[in-house]
């Protein structure tokens, strides 16, 4: 296998390794139903999301970036677990556990491609680019989309209040004001249908 | 809900039915496993594929053009099913089903961006741009390390011989020279080692 370059190994070992993304089960459940989505089928979907919604960004976007994030994003939960948006006992973002997830996972490539990844990452995470704004806005709304079609879903099922949902959703904000004028209307419409306690 | 637009309404709905995506399980098996990919994954999974590899495209590519590709490209499979790479009585690509099924779920956007998906798709199945040959590429490659990962894999549980799985993956080389070699090193290795039948 002398064809294979030492950077193109490293590649096929991060490709193998990032399979494990399918395995990483997150709280919220597909659209009408009852099976928990994965973190790569939550990545795709946010992509696809992306791809579609862009226009409805407040600043102009490299729409590149904003996938590319989209993309990797959750690929530290490999070795830190996905931490549920409300949890009370861990942070949600930039914990030490998901910094070094990063750095052993990204890490697998060559040093200029581990930089990029690490560097794409850390901009998600910090949320302050228009492009992490968007891409952040995706990551909160399409839980929300899902909790709607499942009457109530993650909300109903942990006794998530509607003022902890407008206070994590409100991010949505910085990304697009016309998304969060959907989202705050849907959060609403769901209170005062019962999917989720006031 | 009058705060949505007409066409946000459209993009909702289909961000909605691309869920139906998840349910689409191919062939082929998660890396050193026993469980079928879905086709979400998949497409997540090829995305960052190219995002890893796209510096071994014979020629310069258009990134985002790619990613785009890959991230829509089996949506059509939510009404014409998957359909495997080496069947002899289905052909896999272009089929009148996977037009309709363009026609249908690209339709349910505005009409612009249905005309934009229907475009990157028809693209895609073209093959002949190079973002189109890269992005094949990725498509082509994925199950063959996937079927490597899980000692034969399809290639042993259909019987498929080692010059059908040479004529099918040769198509690589249209992207990228490089990992064409790398693939075909790979299915020689396979079918030295029993993992294919010669």
């Amino acid at each position: 296998m002398n064809i294979k370059s030492e950077d193109l190994q490293k590649q096929l070992n991060f490709i193998h390794e990032v399979d494990k993304v399918k395995y990483i089960y997150r709280k919220t459940k597909l659209f009408h139903s009852e099976r928990n989505e994965n973190d790569a089928e939550h990545s795709w979907h946010l992509a696809v999301m992306a791809l579609i919604l862009s226009g409805h960004a407040n600043e102009p976007i490299d729409l590149l970036k904003v996938i590319q994030m989209l993309l990797i994003h959750d690929i530290v939960e490999i070795d830190s677990g996905d931490i549920f948006l409300y949890s009370s006992e861990v942070s949600h973002t930039n914990t030490d556990s998901e910094r070094k997830a990063a750095q052993r996972i990204f890490g697998l490539l060559a040093e200029s491609q581990t930089n990029e990844l690490i560097s794409i990452w850390e901009e998600f995470e910090a949320g302050e680019t228009a492009e992490a704004k968007f891409a952040r806005a995706m990551d909160r709304l399409e839980p929300l989309l899902q909790n709607v079609s499942n009457g109530g879903g993650t909300w109903k099922e942990f006794g998530i209040k509607h003022g902890q949902v407008i206070q994590k959703k409100s991010i949505i904000a910085n990304g697009s004001t016309t998304l969060w004028d959907l989202a705050k209307s849907l959060i609403d419409d769901a209170a005062a249908n019962g999917l989720l306690d006031v």
